[in-house]
């Protein structure tokens, strides 16, 4: 956190002013780091509230990404107003007029979020003019945000505002949702959706696990045969426009879209465009081909997915790739005669894992080459000790990942947590409890180990959901994994988090996100189907 | 079945003409009694193919219900034609030119379905016109979906039909789902799109828990104090003007709307707005009152309810009323010292549970002075002997539900189940497959016990339901439901049905409902948010 506070020594004691003074709970969600509100109220006009630069910003309306910015929050907070209602007079006393957005560093506009993006603002709402202060862009995306939580309609329908003074930044710098494009295709207006959600509860990593064995829907440009072959259907396919779509609609948001082309398991779809490249598997009987993995005994396997990796790494700007490596077949490579032959030629290998070994280092040395950093899936971890030392390792298996959070960490590798996150699995009631209730650094392990947390991700696994009811199955119930990752591990109380969870449920709503109910209960601005 | 096979007698022999001749899933559901397709195909022209009355029907372009429903479904076959591209040319030879329907008995157009609707008809298509023969409009309602059902689109985007001859009716009479508009309030428009969704699937009860503890949103005429106290808000109401719409829709639809008035319980919400009706429990804290059920001891209580349900008689046409009477907090009663008082007056009371009967037998004498038949939930059944011979009971306890079945037909009531469809339950996977292995009269019981079954309910309670989640939650799973109460008992391989929803859910989706996947795949008109 390297604003300060000062900014709050401008807000001044509430005036006695019973008729413009009230504390209610605005539904701040993720919990910001510091909040002040005090009890004195402002209102703005939908007619004439702007949201603009300061003038002493670094940033002036030349930034597309911020000017975007104001107008989708100026919709967010008088969006439904304008077709219900004229809105009543205001006095110019007690009017909040501007919101202006004051960027502090030498920040770029048009770059891409990463890893070490600085996310933190700080935000006075005093007076006439409110102040957003933030060190980059992306704090002012954050502060945008939280500023438009803040902003309700009161009894007499005047938009209303307390005066406040915030700081806040993140927990943790590594908030993802994973979406699965190859168990169902997801229309990529259903990603933009999910990316505006993202953005409403301070997510900033869209993980795209974009293939798997049932689809390969990326249009690759070096192997076009990939899609052409591997997709559902020819209209079920990422365009390289759609993915550059994706992209631009995520970084206005503050959002990385990590990649993930998962190998050499999960990859059925792969063989239909490439041949040569699965392992085919001794098959008992005669007719009936069967695929496994790819096969890790071929050159041509390094060739081509040195071009794919290649491809991927220009088309997806971050930093990271995520190279999968989980729930690999190895008894699909035991049974084959051509593995077992480069086995023996090579004799390092005793077992089948230690090939797997052989196979991920192989890729994460092309990763390497490509300079990206590589993410995988635990069991990559799991079965080979030697990976690149900024290999970042997923923990997705439920049972004890505490441990091999512990386990991971003391090896020195950075970590996600997904684990307790998985949202495809899904009971009846209130289930959003217990991912809040997950603490991502409760593992034995030093205070060097715990820094190596990078934050975690909430996973919506494709087999059961696609765009019919991706929306209601992931919000609110990823909200929960966001305030998690974002908010201070202090903030852990269940109940009151109910109250400010259910005011933000229906706020998604108001904006369009079919966020389902957490319990019994109404929202003003209900979700219409027809919309 | 009252409809003669001799229409298939019309059906020729297919020619072998190999560009014309196919027999494909074309994903029939629920399954039709007797269905026989022909390989010889049949195209159809968006622009000119129509749908009319037969020259020999006892109905004409005067029935408002059936012009509509023309229209309707020709928008179903079509829709998503119209926006995407132009239509190939049809020889006229081939071609099927129209689609008459022709009513046989004298049915009114105007009347309101009931129990005793003939939905049954029979389907002839071959040559240029096809022919659906039924004794009443619902049975030409019913076959309008069969027809619909049979149309695909063939790979040259030729709205293509097989040759057919199909005769139809239901196994069960009342085939219900339950919405519950006191949990959350569903707006309007999607009850209306969930009484088009259950017309896709044969369902012609739609059982509206209306009211309950949570929210009293029904507008009365007699008691307008009900809904302006005991609704969430006031814009959270079902006024006159939109039940008349619920219910004209549902008709047009051959649906009926069973208006559910749980009491005594379930009526937290009713107390707002009404002085005097609930039970003060005997309160162990000074400054808190806590209400119980309604207070049976009362004269004022049954007076209300008398005037209540006269006016509920009249805005819903249906035959029946269901009156609840599950899950009454008899302790409440049994702490209050009116009630003890009136139980020692009336020497009859043994206990409580006798009260609760004196309460439902008070009610059933209501509801026939109005010339309606009562439903009730299992509990009445269970405490009381004494129900009136016409009160159908509905089984909803999970446990031994098949013995409960047994208990009541065996005192010779009639009976509706849902205990296994309860559709609020969710888990991961496939649950609708557990819903389609029900076979509903699977109980101890005589072939006259058997008999009593009218059918059932898929209900799903309101808890965790409202606008933003009801249509995939409750599609295609009650699907399973329909299918289960509409075709025979033989109809019972999930595998075989698994094959004939996965393309129901398809056309469900590309018909604008939000109907979630069953398992990885894909539809070739996805579900678009945006839409």
């Amino acid at each position: 956190m390297r604003l300060h506070l000062l900014l709050c020594a401008l807000l001044a004691p509430a005036p006695l002013a019973p008729a413009a003074s009230a504390l209610r709970n605005p539904g701040l969600w993720p919990l910001p780091l510091s909040v002040h509100l005090s009890p004195h109220l402002l209102h703005l006009s939908p007619e004439t509230f702007r949201i603009s630069h300061h003038p002493a910003s670094t940033l002036g309306p030349f930034c597309t990404l911020l000017q975007k910015a104001f107008l989708r929050y100026h919709g967010y907070i008088f969006g439904a107003h304008k077709t219900r209602h004229r809105s009543p007079r205001l006095n110019k006393h007690g009017q909040l007029q501007q919101l202006t957005a004051l960027v502090v560093q030498d920040s770029e506009c048009d770059a891409f979020p990463s890893i070490s993006s600085d996310e933190s603002y700080a935000l006075n709402v005093s007076g006439s003019v409110a102040v957003l202060k933030a060190n980059e862009v992306w704090g002012v995306l954050r502060g945008l945000e939280t500023f438009s939580q803040l902003i309700y309609e009161d009894s007499d329908r005047k938009f209303t505002i307390n005066e406040a003074c915030i700081t806040d930044s993140p927990r943790f710098p590594h908030r993802g949702i994973l979406i699965d494009t190859a168990r169902h295709y997801l229309p990529v207006k259903t990603i933009l959706k999910t990316l505006d959600a993202m953005a409403m509860n301070k997510f900033n990593v869209l993980h795209w696990h974009i293939v798997d064995d049932q689809a390969f829907p990326y249009q690759s440009a070096t192997f076009p045969q990939l899609s052409k072959k591997g997709s559902y259907t020819l209209t079920h396919v990422y365009r390289p426009k759609d993915v550059r779509e994706v992209i631009e609609f995520a970084r206005r948001r503050g959002i990385r879209v990590l990649p993930e082309f998962d190998t050499p398991g999960h990859t059925q779809s792969w063989g239909k465009g490439q041949k040569n490249l699965l392992t085919v598997c001794d098959a008992k009987e005669k007719f009936s081909t069967v695929y496994g993995p790819i096969n890790p005994a071929l050159n041509s396997t390094y060739t081509f997915l040195s071009r794919l990796f290649a491809e991927i790494s220009r088309v997806f700007p971050d930093e990271f790739i995520h190279l999968g490596g989980d729930e690999v077949d190895l008894l699909c490579w035991k049974s084959n005669a051509e593995i077992q032959k480069f086995m023996k030629q090579n004799k390092r290998f005793k077992d089948v894992r230690e090939l797997e070994s052989f196979y991920i280092q192989k890729v994460l040395n092309i990763i390497s080459t490509l300079k990206k950093r590589p993410i995988i899936w635990q069991e990559a971890f799991d079965d080979h000790a030697k990976l690149h030392p900024d290999t970042v390792v997923q923990v997705w298996i439920n049972r004890d990942y505490h441990l091999e959070q512990a386990r991971v960490t003391a090896a020195g590798y950075p970590v996600l947590l997904s684990a307790p996150w998985y949202l495809d699995y899904i009971n009846s009631g209130e289930d959003w409890r217990a991912y809040y209730a997950v603490e991502p650094l409760n593992f034995p392990g030093s205070e060097r180990q715990k820094q190596l947390v990078l934050g975690g991700e909430a996973c919506l696994w494709g087999e059961f959901v696609d765009a019919t009811n991706l929306m209601p199955r992931l919000w609110p119930r990823a909200s929960a994994v966001g305030e998690r990752l974002w908010s201070n591990k202090e903030v852990s109380s269940t109940k009151e988090a109910y109250n400010r969870l259910t005011v933000h449920r229906c706020r998604m709503v108001r904006r369009g996100i079919a966020a389902q109910p957490l319990f019994t209960g109404y929202c003003d601005h209900e979700y219409n189907i027809e919309k």
